[in-house]
């Protein structure tokens, strides 16, 4: 193993995390903490809005929506009682404030109500206006939001060490759950371990046996040989435990639909390894000869003696 | 033959279809099912849409706007006759409660009939709301769907095993139909048969004379030589059909008007390929002497002794 | 000459240009014609109306605006007088009819003229529908055309034939009208020659000196030496005519603020190659000491004896 | 030195700034000046508009509001007092025709005020088809302005010559702010100097310890050894500030959250180069055994003697 070098290409620093944690989470972040940045600095407006989840998202926006008109049914009210006219007998002043601001807030205005002088019917001309730009800024956002790619890969829940050919290797697979068909698939496998007499993590790449695939419209296992020139050929369940080790994994690929470029990160730490195992098929045929695949079963192995 | 290795990154498996039927489709789908993703997995809503024909797409959202109309005019019924005021005598209260929510939620707001009271007040605010927000949700599935590169490209209906200088070699053709240029095409051509002994599909590279070129404005014959190096060398006709033979065609460029790179996806199954075979030209001179492409000829060929 | 080889990745054909036009047009476009395609197989809507100048698609847009109006005030009109109420006396039918139409399209909906029963209230919801997502409609072409890079290079007229060092070179320069900085640009030239004798033309990739730079804030100069491995070596100025010469050039890059790879096209036909000159200085130097770039230099060059 | 041999590839030119300058900004601009480009031809409007501030962006929007409605309501007060009905009584006709105009281009239309006779009607008609498209527009650019990647790199303030194994090293080291994480970063470094003999700037790349990172979440030291291969070999503090030499960066990477890769530009001036010094850790433990990055500390060094 003297003869394995590390990389230096990782970027992963050699220090800043807890051992007990994993480096990547399941959901492709990193699990890393940092001080010193305000939170604007951390994130855009725009990123923060984009990053949301729909129902988060949707409420801020109704959110934001009432509270403009709120706010400007306030500002009615500061005008005095005589700034609308047309108003609903009966109807509170501050409601009949806030309906008048949403008929004007989403250009609606029926006209029933109506803002009368000239700093209520300033106030509306700018309120109208904020709803027209309001308008499109949302209308960014969404689009912002859509065409970010939506991926939807299952890996496996375990990585194996299987037997392949006459050696040994590791072997994780993975599945599209989407029906959009990726392209030009490249993956890029890391090994990282802790080296606790110094107290530095060491990285190192892992060879595959196929890299780059041209298509990937279904299944792909991904098999890292442990020959000799494998910095895993020392390796046993055990040591890889006492080394904190994790497999590191960054796949890239073409999105046919949003025609962009996809990059997935994922890892395995030593105890989602399973030594001495063998995936199952994801394959099953039918009654009339056809196979399908059946998506449930990437995660099925069996142990091998 | 035997010196010609399979290769490992074709990405589609080695079993999983019947052998009567094609891999990739004439429109460059994959012939592939699978099981066990439910249906919002294998498509995001917004995939759904953008991947929708433009007649369905329309459809869908002039059924969503009187849907959404039918919805909220049964919300002002249920309010009560009293929730709108200004209807049309004579018209069914269903009918105007429909057109109220049609022209608030267009933001039209004529304000003929109007709102009536809390409730009611509180439902047109939301339905108006809903409507601008819908409006910019629209305009973000409308840009989705335009935004994508709409390529039309022809590819000769047959394969042709032609003579080439020495030897023979396999051929055929393809055109792009819009007039914008395509940039720095890059072609990939395998071959796929099936190996019926253990029942396992393989999968062969196949060199091209020329696999990128800079400029893509008119026509393109892509051209692999059948030399001894080549898979095809040993096969003829018949043996093809046996092995129920597929050319796996994948061809990428950039495209000048979408500014993104485009993949295309064909295939030649067995029966597409004529042995011993010569296209035609698809030049024409006029009288001026001037030279045209005529896209009609790209599939003419002729056969020969 | 004999032993430097014409290429096969030209992608351009070999017959169909007549001798006396040039194959790239100065605005990068190529002179070829086709026939067999119908229009709408030749581009589709969405690229007609993103490739249209601005003043030809605001005229397209105000006219559809027009006509749509008088479609449906022809409408109106045919549902009969009393299908709209509250219009101005005096205003002829179709002209009240024509501003309802507007007014709704717009989603204006002042509310003075209203639809009347059952019929025109149902047509006024679908036209108000119909300007809510032409709305969407027209806010995606304008994004279109909005985020198509807009680059203005300049290259120079003509392109010489230089001395450089001990040997010759061909010689010519861009420059960027645009701030816009560009990054990792790429070139690539081809010098393009028509074999009388066999009536086919032949592609040559000239060697550059430079064909990669890292930013190109300003201006490049882009030189191939003419040694005795360039096609240019036994030919001069009488024989590139002869040959009826075309220096064909690729260059692309990416463009900062689009944040998207450009690339350009341009030619020089061997009566813009001036033989035995040297391009002057772009560079002024001010009182202070400061040297400016002279947009309006690239072009300059003196004759050499 | 001799041996090193400067590079052509900067695209940078030899001559064009004034010695007391630096080439690349702070904000990766580049410090040229050139004349004899049309300000329309320097930028395109759209550009314009995305390259803004939002501060002045949104002030510019607002403005182009309020005059499209000064300039409206100038053309109803041309068509004559009856062109507009239903105006407050005691309101300033102007201030009428300002508010009607608003309610238009806005789509608001309350419809109190009311255009009169067919020229004021045909007035309308346009400025609301101004207002729906005007929107339109404004969508585009606001959406034209989120999607530009928004990156906060920190590089440190200095560059460093430091100790790096046996020999000296340059060392400079950058933060991403943002919580967004970047792949396959690549950096290039090159050193231009200014050889006063000739009046001509060279252009040196220097070769990295580490050009490529897969990942980019937090920190990143780039390191330039200095062996005898480097140009920096026989340069002290002295002869660099004789040269006034710079330092170049380019840096490329892919962010995540915009599906794009970003490219940044940077420079050290050789007043911005620290000679025999080291920086200090960024990463602090607490109490808990984690560790963190403090954004702060990425400047920080000590001078080592």
């Amino acid at each position: 193993m003297a003869q394995v070098k590390p990389t230096h290409n990782a970027g992963l620093g050699e220090k800043y995390i807890d051992e007990s944690k994993r480096l990547i989470n399941k959901d492709g972040s990193f699990n890393l903490k940092r001080n010193g940045a305000h939170p604007w600095q951390a994130r855009s407006l725009y990123q923060w809005f984009v990053g949301l989840s729909w129902p988060a998202f949707l409420s801020v926006i109704v959110l934001l929506y009432l509270l403009t008109n709120v706010f400007f049914a306030c500002i009615y009210l500061l005008l005095g009682v005589d700034s609308l006219r047309g108003t609903e007998p009966g109807m509170p002043m501050f409601w009949s404030a806030f309906f008048f601001s949403a008929q004007t807030f989403t250009t609606v205005g029926y006209g029933a109500i109506l803002p009368t002088g000239l700093a209520a019917n300033f106030v509306a001309s700018l309120e109208a206006f904020m709803g027209w730009s309001g308008f499109a800024l949302v209308t960014g956002l969404l689009y912002g939001r859509f065409s970010r790619p939506s991926t939807r890969f299952l890996f496996s829940t375990k990585a194996l060490v299987s037997p392949y050919q006459d050696v040994k290797s590791l072997q994780f697979r993975m599945v599209n759950m989407r029906n959009n068909i990726m392209m030009e698939m490249e993956a890029h496998v890391m090994l990282m371990v802790l080296d606790k007499d110094s107290g530095h993590r060491r990285y190192y790449n892992l060879k595959l046996e196929t890299r780059f695939i041209y298509f990937f419209p279904l299944n792909w296992t991904i098999v890292h040989v442990i020959d000799e020139e494998s910095p895993l050929y020392n390796y046993d369940a055990d040591k890889l435990k006492q080394l904190d080790a994790e497999i590191l994994i960054h796949i890239k690929g073409y999105d046919d639909t949003f025609g962009q470029t996809v990059h997935l990160r994922y890892s395995y730490k030593y105890d989602e390894i399973v030594h001495g195992a063998r995936f199952l098929k994801v394959y099953q045929s039918d009654e009339n000869g056809n196979t399908h695949l059946d998506l449930n079963k990437i995660h099925d192995y069996e142990l091998i003696n």
